[in-house]
């Protein structure tokens, strides 16, 4: 019998984290995917806590994801896949373990802290023939993917710049900050041991990366970077100068201390033929401009968007829908995906339209370069 | 033991609607509500198939709301709560069932048909101790409840005026059509058998009366009203001149006729010492303006947020929470009350900040007047 | 010779009047008319001061209004036309002065305080022969011209509503306030003798008025408003329904008590196959939505605009321009017709396309309707 | 006798130009300085058709500006200061023979093709004592000005991230074209014989530098540029990065080619303790956000805007004010300042806060090094 829902698994996320309890709100929006075990926090107390909490058998709250790679991969009612949301510095090894296991993975960003790591699990995953999704999470608004469409079918024109920012403001108080202390309070993503060497650039520049690359499809050839540090180990700014294989140029944006700008992901898409632009804090609507036109205001659930958006449209027009819808459609395509799969089915181009181990490469990719540039005096370097 | 989940059952809501979608997934957020029985179609076939998509037992998959009433209201494990999302017509008996069978009832707008049944239903949940909650769903917005403890707390001083919108364009195609024929695809509010006389008021500015009342708590004194049919059996179009008890003026403006607006709901009400203003379709923020000051756009999820309305907030600052989430919280709200009420504590006035059957009142009253005054050539009408 | 430049005089506007400065390089920018003569205070060092600034001969510099309507009529090079920026009271007489003595008037609105002197003003003109130029200066802008081209020539189809408003914020102090020596520092608006029984309807209502029938055409059949004057002699907010004589309702609000609104105009015309709307801070766009598609972002300047609004543009699109280039516009316009006129040329239709003496008018019985009805209980009250 | 009025010639600006007219019409707003000369075309004709339209006398209609530098130093009713509105090939030189004979100069920009030039110019005004304003427009705007204040008196802390562009798309025709027929219809500006070397960079960018620098006093050590020709002979597009002498960074980017975009000048400026944010195409605002604080729009003409803005403000607020305005403003401080001069008052600090020569000098050095980082393959180059 065809199966309809599946088993996932979680790695992190315990009750007091924010991103896994969107990863799990948005798996079950999917109504297609059942939390059946887990491995939620390296603290004993926690990770039952939690299990417990989502119901999870005992048996299934795991100490460790080395064990629960081993055991659910063995089990005929095993989980279909695991969602990794633990921080950066665990992703390789459990994302390893559970292909390893024979266990489809969906990950967050950053794979893998080393290029060679993360072409070692894309690897890996396409030896097994495992579907590796990665959480680039803002290629699941719907208003994205129409802009991915527009620019696809060449509405307009060939691409020959991009600017793209994500400005935050929430470490602003850490700019010369020297209190210790006070500066542990902020999350690991200030610590190099497990945040991978980066802030600013590898939470959020990276997201722009991708949803440019997703928008587009053009790869990135080479980053001039100035990351600034402000008197801390890690980055909290950063220009950055793009070039793309084709030659197109173009300028990111990104920072955690630029104040009026909450979580400003901005990306505008210049071409010959026309330009479109869409901001994360207003996802529900595109800005498209035709060349010589005026601009158009696109909205989410209306009749003109193309129906390759409109199908991962939950609510009528002008009905805001916000993040946890944008995480839900990740979760539906992937699962969509897994689903076809789990029931031998075969995946055509479409049913693979979401972010994968290669995307992951490339964000380590990114990242790499930058930082290596940055030190290097802003020079161009290759990804 | 105390409680922390509640059971519920729904009225309404079968698969193809999009409301009661809505309504379930609200629910689910809260994590304090389980589905346990329905009639969620007059058509058995989409009852049954409704039912077992969310594994309700096929016994407590009712033909009738007067069956389910009868039989949930007896059983040890019944449910505690019915939510109501059927059509407007159904509301006044379904919610009389459910309170003669001693069950607390959350309830879609509008309340009733009439004023009287609208106050018989009070009455009868007040004799009977039960919670009534009604579904005036902007109220759930974390920027409303903002914009409620700004008015409440005297920081915009005494309001004077209010200027309040609610535009929507899905219904310009019936202006001036007569193909019946056509007209029968769309929805059933524009039925006055079912709709109960009013398709704009009644499901749009209905809205705006409730949430000016909720933010300012002032209550309507009499409205002057003209409506606009554009040859349909409904209204299509509303503007309406009100004035509170306390004085104040002001005017709503409703459509489903106006081009270019989605579902454009916008609140502004002006004091003596400041403003406010909110839009719905960018719910996230909230406009305060102090007096010869210039203008801020408060942001949800920030520091600056009160407690009273950060307790609703979900997400971080700059992750859009949207339709859900409002409904979610009104869903919060409303099962943290039921909760206490189910494990015998006492309600303090802030457990009760939902709307009630007395918010259910006024919108029926405000509805009738206005069909009145329009009738009566747009004279002032006592609500 | 065909003269290119025209004379003209000034009524009111000496160096402290911020109206008249406006007025004056208005004038100055069409480059085609000089200030020859005036009466620009009844205050007579005011008047010379103002009269020598601007190089005024002595013997034009006029003690009263009538002496100078009187010896310019007389003089071979006396002004062409009367340009009247004085307050509300005079008016009416000068106008009929200047009208008498054979000069072309344009005029500040409002043009009388009742419709009977309006009436006569405009019979006068008539019967003489004289261009009469009423300054409903929003009229002047690009954009509202282009939304009124866009409107006459059915693009939106047929008008089913409007909405529009005009909101201050300026005089919120007087809200209660009972400091008499205060608000005398306020203008002659506040004072019912000078400004003519109203000030918010009759300063800014009237805008709206003007504004919606220059862009559609459409003449107002009848009002039922509410005015408040929390407590001063005037009214300083209005909510007004309004009926069209074509049938079609609609809502204008005016204030001058609403914290947050500096100089807001806001005209949205709604139609049966799109809608338009203009905001007067922000003059340079228009907004333009085809029934069932995306809305358009209109700028001036830009290729896809009318000839017949381009005409009036001054500046490459993105280069903003503000209040002085609508008055200029103005200007332009009448001061194009009355020099066809004293060169003996035809005038056609399209040269006559500034607010003339019928929109005066209409002006004045569309405040004193609002006064009544408003005085009545907001009763439905016919221009 | 104190002097009130300036005589002022002017070079460059025929009767077809933009920019002239521009800056006639912002110097006769200011009411202290009259067109009494000029050298306005290369071509006989035009040279007399402007000045005679501007009712020049004939013998100061000079036929070119050697001539006119020549004769005007000579006559006692000489003009104060020349207007230099030429294209650029001309600006070296004609502001050398006005300097030469004793004239002040007011020049567009660029000041001159090479840094020597700029700084010999420099040197020449100063040793000369004449007063040499740049026509770096933007800083003009009152809300500039406020936005200046707002970082100068230390509001936003210390500058750590500057984030500005400025984008247009009205060469987006130009993109790939070889039509050298086509392309001659464009302006001087794309011929790098008369426009200096660049397009886009010279052209925009430029502004990008002088407003930032304007507002920040910070001034730029090095930067690393891509230019994008497109195939034309010039840029019509700059990413850059930047780095000012204290150590912060950011990033600039202009362009010709950005559909959707008309005279997008943004600037942004983050501090330790807050931000500023200016948008040329809504010049009466300013978004001001203190740290931790909700973002604020200030208003132009508004009691909280600081006397140094106020004092060039012309309109209340809510009543647009647009490029005209800023220009005039602009020659408003530079004649203010050759008013003290001829009357032989001393010049404060406050009364040099115009564009000078030396920010003409910086601007030719940002032109110079981005040029030469474009080529060098965006390297760090030193201004």
């Amino acid at each position: 019998m065809k199966r309809t829902k599946l088993r996932y698994g979680m790695i992190g996320g315990d009750l007091g984290a924010f991103i896994g309890d969107v990863h799990r709100k948005a798996a079950a929006m999917t109504e297609q995917a059942e939390l059946k075990a887990g491995c939620f926090s390296r603290n004993p107390e926690k990770n039952r806590a939690c299990g417990e909490h989502y119901k999870i058998a005992s048996d299934r709250i795991y100490p460790d994801y080395e064990t629960m790679a081993r055991e659910e991969g063995s089990r005929p009612d095993g989980i279909d896949f695991v969602s990794i949301c633990s921080p950066n510095d665990t992703h390789y090894k459990a994302a390893k373990a559970f292909l390893t296991a024979g266990i489809h993975v969906y990950c967050e960003k950053p794979l893998t802290f080393t290029v060679a790591e993360a072409e070692e699990l894309k690897a890996l995953a396409e030896e097994k023939g495992l579907l590796f999704g990665m959480n680039y999470s803002h290629s699941g608004n719907v208003m994205v993917k129409e802009a991915r469409r527009i620019v696809r079918c060449g509405m307009i024109g060939q691409v020959i710049n991009v600017n793209a920012e994500y400005l935050q403001e929430y470490l602003l108080d850490d700019v010369g900050n020297t209190d210790r202390e006070m500066l542990q309070l902020g999350s690991w993503r200030k610590d190099p041991a497990i945040s991978g060497g980066s802030n600013c650039t590898g939470d959020i520049a990276t997201h722009i990366e991708h949803t440019v690359s997703y928008i587009t499809g053009m790869e990135l050839r080479k980053v001039a970077a100035v990351l600034d540090t402000y008197g801390q180990p890690l980055d909290l700014n950063a220009n950055i100068l793009v070039e793309y294989e084709n030659g197109c140029h173009g300028v990111f944006s990104s920072s955690q201390v630029c104040a009026g700008h909450l979580n400003g992901l901005v990306v505008r898409i210049f071409g010959t033929k026309g330009a479109v632009e869409w901001v994360q804090e207003t996802p529900n609507t595109l800005s498209y401009t035709p060349k010589g036109r005026p601009t158009q205001i696109l909205n989410r659930g209306t009749d003109y968007i193309s129906d390759e958006a409109a199908a991962f449209s939950r609510l009528p027009f002008g009905h805001p829908e916000g993040i946890y819808e944008a995480f839900a459609n990740m979760y539906q395509a992937y699962t969509n995906a897994v689903l076809k799969k789990v029931n031998g089915e075969t995946l055509t181009e479409k049913d693979l339209d979401f972010p994968d181990a290669e995307d992951g490469v490339r964000g380590v990719k990114f990242l790499t370069a930058c930082l290596k540039s940055s030190r290097d005096g802003a020079v161009w370097t290759e990804l």
